[in-house]
């Protein structure tokens, strides 16, 4: 496995680091085309978000320029980024303006059935519900137990997703993807105020639509709302475009709104 | 830094462990006195629960083994266990029946105030609040950034300990501690079913006020329950127990049975 550390190859992470002792970080997972690093400047200006809300010093143009010298090195595949507070004393108390440490990890392109984005996916129902902490939504931080949980919920290849909601009952998110749907002719997103995770290809989906005057609302969504859905698709940054065909009792067929997003978002990517 | 690996000497860890990327597992500090870890059987248990919880495998008995040599070598200090789940591939699903990791970290024992135990300390009012999540409620689990915020929103040595509610307004613990109270002659302490991390020395504690036949509620306690407390303490499994003298606008005497819970403590301890 390709691996960098603070932009050095290295096979080895210090063990005082806070990521491994407290999840103290955040991370990126970026496609890698052609040697090149895919939506680069939406990954950067998330991942600067969240080191701005948690307080990571961190220098995101020596990233940019880290991340596309380690996507030439890569070639293909999948280039996580985690960033981390750096190596701590005994304690939860951060120190103040210690540089962030970088790593970053290259693997292969996952193998994704060609069909889920053509003939859409199953969903699987997890009972792993997302507690609701304003602080940390919409981050993609270190602190994914709740994930894990959701993902070791189902095995085998039937489903290719799993939905998550709150405490509260309302959709949130795929495990490791967004969650959008048309109803009434207008595109909708869950709000993610109180939990989950703002993925970049949420927000391109987002401005695609808006660009080609397509009405979207970005607002709570209750569970209950879901059957009353004509069009169902999960989202992220390495995959694209997953419509929805199954999830419990419900199915769908692949939606107009669905077809025309995954055809700008094939000529939209940078 | 002393350090272990898998019960070896090491400096580094790989860095795709799942305790890095997710958080995706445990830890324990114990105190070590004379080249013995202290409370070991307590904090074995409550690691065994988290494994069990978090379907994490390790051979638990191995582990004592491992600790009672650490400590040997530490000889003083404090001896932090992290489990991970180990190295994964992509992807949030965890692999089945993979054994999990130990990493041993040793360090000095912290420098408290001696004045701490003895006069007791001032309590921060932290804003942030403990999210809601039965499903990791109790455990100590690697997914702490909850508490680094709280954590960073004090400076200097007026604090020593921060007081965290849930996002419903309950009391539920210290920053690093559990907490106790004295109402109407009795003892209370949170109860830790949405949140919070179920201590080695608040479950001491709780043993040492049964055996005393001290009457003890363990229940969900409002905010506004703390002005009506005559007692208030907080503990750890390296520093026992501290009385709070103070909290925002309320101040406190050291109690009587917070004298007599230290002293039941100094003497029962393994």
């Amino acid at each position: 496995m390709l691996c960098w550390l603070d932009g050095l190859p290295a096979n080895a992470l210090p063990p005082a680091d806070r990521g491994l002792a407290y999840g103290d970080g955040l991370f990126e997972t970026l496609a890698v085309k052609d040697g090149r690093p895919r939506l680069l400047q939406r990954h950067l200006a998330r991942l600067a978000e969240g080191c701005q809300r948690l307080a990571i010093t961190l220098d995101v143009s020596a990233v940019a320029d880290e991340l596309e010298r380690f996507a030439a090195r890569l070639g293909e595949g999948v280039a996580k980024l985690i960033v981390t507070r750096g190596d701590g004393q005994r304690g939860y108390a951060p120190a103040v303006n210690q540089p962030a440490r970088r790593i970053l990890l290259g693997s292969p392109f996952p193998a994704y059935p060609k069909e889920n984005a053509a003939q859409g996916i199953a969903l699987f129902p997890c009972r792993t519900r997302l507690a609701e902490q304003p602080l940390l939504a919409g981050l993609k931080h270190l602190n994914r137990l709740e994930q894990v949980l959701a993902r070791a919920e189902w095995q085998g290849s039937e489903y290719a997703e799993g939905l998550m909601c709150d405490s509260s009952g309302r959709l949130i998110e795929g495990v490791f993807s967004n969650l959008f749907m048309v109803k009434n002719g207008e595109l909708l997103t869950p709000a993610l105020n109180r939990c989950g995770v703002a993925g970049v290809m949420r927000g391109l989906i987002i401005d695609l639509a808006a660009s080609a005057h397509i009405a979207l609302q970005v607002r709570d969504i209750d569970g209950h709302e879901l059957p009353a859905a004509c069009e169902v698709f999960v989202c992220n940054s390495l995959y694209g475009i997953w419509p929805v065909r199954r999830f419990a009792a419900q199915s769908w067929q692949v939606g107009a709104l669905t077809r025309t997003l995954q055809r700008l978002l094939a000529t939209a990517e940078d």
